[in-house]
């Protein structure tokens, strides 16, 4: 079975049809705002934590599998269709999904109107662009409705999916010409909101779920889109969404351009609201009250208000992506290995700027940023990323170090504090740090990122040295040995589904988070192995400080 | 805008379309197994708990509304059809919804087949019944395609819906004639395993859940339904379901019965499994290893394998909600009146017998069964229910008492242990248990209860006397006062969302378990009230345990 192909020259992965036997995926966004998207243009978005600060709805293992997404309904004469298929499932004339390096483009056709969907995060803003461009390529004019859809999550994931006592009375909306605003619990806690905007006029518009889908719709046929009218629902708690309306009229040979925006802000405490006379201008939750302060909204929305400046965007994406993949190409005259080399590059940026707390399998709600795994991943980056962004998250990690030199084992990305849920003990743990340090010295030859302060726990106000962090690793493994002299495994190694301590017989118990033994026996030759790996890095470091004593003791 | 009506005579609410304006739910079971189930047949079971040991999966806040469910899809010529609309939503002839006390029936028919399908949970098994009856009432004869869907749960709820890394991995199945085993995590650490099976033989199954949808389908068109044959598939991984396949003819005025049933088992550690070559006469999961000891599972099945049986029960069943709620009766002459009196009753007893731990809109993962909350449900089941049962609750609650008398806010219903998650510190909890044990005694004269032997904080050998935790009880508000001399709040009254003492500024925090004020100023006039209120019964109490003192302090 083939389901589609490499460009080589675009540098994309074309996919031809919808029906992959499960949803491929992309992933955009390498700075704080974050996507995921499939060849049918599901997935969802958020700000630095899938689990904190999720911006847009989605359900794992739902049926239909992939569900939701941002999707389009275009309804031309009596069909309606999605430019990336789902959730309409209209059999399409033609379809192609490019998933290119940080952005997703969807090629369709139905009956002589054509689509072109393009979705990238820039480097800039906080924001996904979507930018759709319809052609009518038929020989007679086309009256076109063009509906959007996201559906918004409530923030957080986790609350999202379980707590309805609560978050079924907080949604709150506002709406100001053609941008609808996400201001759920703006009023109370939170100084961040989402919008969803378009850069043209609207003919109506829908923020309640309820109202846009109706009583038992599915995605496939919402009530909205059924009827040819949307409901300029405002929505009160319940499950808010945000869904344009436009309705497009095109000659033949005419192509229209329209950019959507989905946007994520923060304001300053001080600046969270409006003076209320900007209430006027828009429509809003009753209970909404002081209208937000959207100036940091506009320069969004301004800096996509055109084709030109989303092409001028994307053009500056693309070249930095460019740059990151060229630090390390192959001409071999086989163009699977060159490919290869190029594209697992772009796997291992990925995975470093998502640090797996996100993909289609891994919830967003289960962990964090791991600190074994993202500063191994860092190794497979670490001459391609800039340098500052590599220090940036060495620091995070080293911060959730204990001062004994073991570690919180996960932390949230948007707090960076450790994840005391999962805890500490996975004793290979802190070794990672000494690799991840080491190599990353290694590469870049920054030697005074072994002088600057990192906390312990998070403590600002108990810090250390960098290198101080690395002795107390090291440290760690020495004075944590077993009958054999070899290092302890505690709760686990490299290896998580070991758990050499972990004897549970009570199916509520996690096995990760199961310490029902002590721990004084159990050794790891991983751990072993690692020690012996990591220790020529370790004196070399000792030595970049001048500290001989430490670094003979190593050796 | 009508959507039923109550017959009184049937003791019935029947509804008389299945698109309410939301899912209208009844409540299966009242000991250890519980189902939920709306006017669509929407809804899941679970035993005991709706959040460690949930049996069937359900989608809170999923589009379309309310799924999933069991589902029976009858197809009959071009036409599917489903007896409760839902997912097929295929318009029907005629539809009615009868929510009973403890069971719930749907009468449908299209095209002139009539279908019957009763559902409800026996006092005496852990197991909902499924009845189906289909009869022909056209002039031709029928062959008719019945197939039958419920997805399985893998037993923790909130594990099930986020930890897709391990859970994608561990469904088993076992196939033994027509009966369908969920088996996961059998092998290793639980001795519980649920069935599906149906009193006929079947011409095929599914437990795969991708094989009987089809890779991109909706619930209303599973490609086994579609195609018109199952495809035997057995679940190893993924998403473990069961389906059933059965052909059925009927004779112009002909009818057929069948009993599906939904069950739960439990084996002692010694007995989990059955002899090796038993596996001969079985399907299962090739990881599956030792089959199942399925001893206990014939059992139920053979006390269900008639139609005769499932009456006999069924009766029995309602002669034990009749007794229930005949304590209480009221003839006013005003049919409303008396009927509300009768129905508050039963909304009563459901409130106490499910805790309040799952609904249609508490997902059953939130929290679990409520110190405060389980303690005032009982008022108004006092009359009602069995004292044996009030007891247990009562022994429940108490034993997840600390030995200052405050206690945890909630606790598990499968552990009964505190739920450490929203701790302590409901300054209110301590009082409730005052008052349903005072109440308890006042209707039973059950004086002795006063001298059980109780753990605090679940130790089994740290016990006191039931009168001893009244008076922890007791203590913990006198002890606790604030300025004035009420009591102090800690982090709530009754009025949960008061909470006086939080101020929390992140939006991570949960409202309810933030506790960043020290507590030591806000007071509760409520609390205060309630001392009052309750001190008489506490005196009453006293006085039976011949405790003079106490009571004269009290007094």
């Amino acid at each position: 079975m083939k389901f589609g192909h490499f460009d080589d020259k675009a540098r994309e992965y074309v996919i031809e049809t919808p029906k992959t036997p499960y949803p491929w995926i992309n992933y955009l966004g390498k700075n704080d705002f974050f996507s995921i998207i499939s060849n049918t243009a599901g997935g969802y978005a958020f700000y630095k934590d899938a689990r904190l600060r999720r911006l847009t709805r989605y359900r794992y293992n739902n049926v239909p599998l992939d569900s939701n997404g941002r999707y389009f309904y275009i309804t031309d004469g009596s069909v309606t269709w999605n430019p990336a298929w789902q959730p309409c499932q209209t059999s399409l004339d033609s379809y192609e999904c490019h998933h290119g390096f940080g952005y997703t483009r969807f090629l369709a056709s139905k009956n002589g109107l054509k689509s072109d969907l393009l979705f990238f995060v820039p480097d800039s803003y906080n924001v996904e662009v979507q930018m759709l461009t319809l052609k009518n390529d038929a020989k007679e004019s086309k009256k076109i409705s063009l509906v959007s859809f996201v559906e918004w999550c409530l923030y957080n994931a986790q609350d999202d999916g379980t707590n309805f006592q609560r978050n079924f009375s907080t949604g709150e909306v506002e709406i100001e010409g053609s941008v609808i605003y996400h201001r759920t619990e703006y009023r109370e806690r939170r100084n961040h909101f989402a919008f969803y905007s378009v850069n043209s006029k609207i003919d109506g518009f829908d923020t309640d779920r309820e109202s846009f889908l109706g009583l038992y719709n599915s995605l496939s046929s919402p009530q909205s889109v059924v009827d040819g009218n949307s409901k300029n629902s405002i929505a009160d708690g319940w499950s808010p969404i945000a869904s344009h309306r436009i309705e497009v009229e095109l000659k033949p040979g005419e192509e229209k351009t329209y950019v959507f925006l989905l946007g994520y802000v923060e304001n300053p405490e001080n600046e969270k609201f409006a003076p209320d006379s900007e209430n006027k201008n828009l429509l809003r939750t009753n209970s909404a009250s002081h209208p937000i302060n959207k100036t940091r909204a506009y320069e969004i929305q301004n800096a996509f208000s055109t084709k030109e400046k989303v092409l001028e965007s994307f053009d500056s994406l693309k070249k930095s992506w460019d740059e990151i993949l060229s630090k390390f190409t192959l001409q071999t005259g086989d163009e699977k290995i060159d490919r290869m080399a190029l594209w697992n590059q772009y796997q291992c940026v990925v995975t470093y700027n998502f640090a797996r707390s996100a993909s289609y399998f891994e919830s967003g709600i289960g962990r964090g940023i791991g600190f074994r795994d993202t500063s191994q991943d860092m190794l497979g980056v670490i001459h391609s990323l800039p340098a500052k962004r590599l220090r940036e998250r060495l620091y995070d990690v080293a911060a959730t170090q204990f001062e004994d030199g073991s570690a919180y084992h996960q932390f949230q990305p948007l707090t960076k504090r450790g994840n005391a849920d999962i805890g500490s003990n996975f004793n290979d743990d802190p070794l990672w740090l000494i690799l991840g340090v080491g190599n990353y010295i290694k590469e870049s030859g920054d030697k005074d990122f072994l002088n600057i302060q990192v906390p312990f726990d998070n403590d600002e106000k108990n810090t250390a040295t960098m290198y101080e962090h690395l002795k107390r690793s090291y440290r760690y493994i020495t004075e944590h040995k077993g009958p054999h002299g070899l290092p302890l495994i505690g709760r686990a190694d490299w290896n998580d589904c070991l758990n050499l301590n972990c004897f549970s017989k009570n199916p509520n118990d996690s096995f990760q988070t199961c310490t029902n033994k002590d721990g004084k026996n159990a050794e790891s030759v991983m751990i072993a192995q690692m020690f012996v790996f990591v220790t020529p890095d370790y004196v070399q470091m000792c030595r970049l400080m001048g500290d001989e004593a430490e670094a003979k003791r190593a050796e």
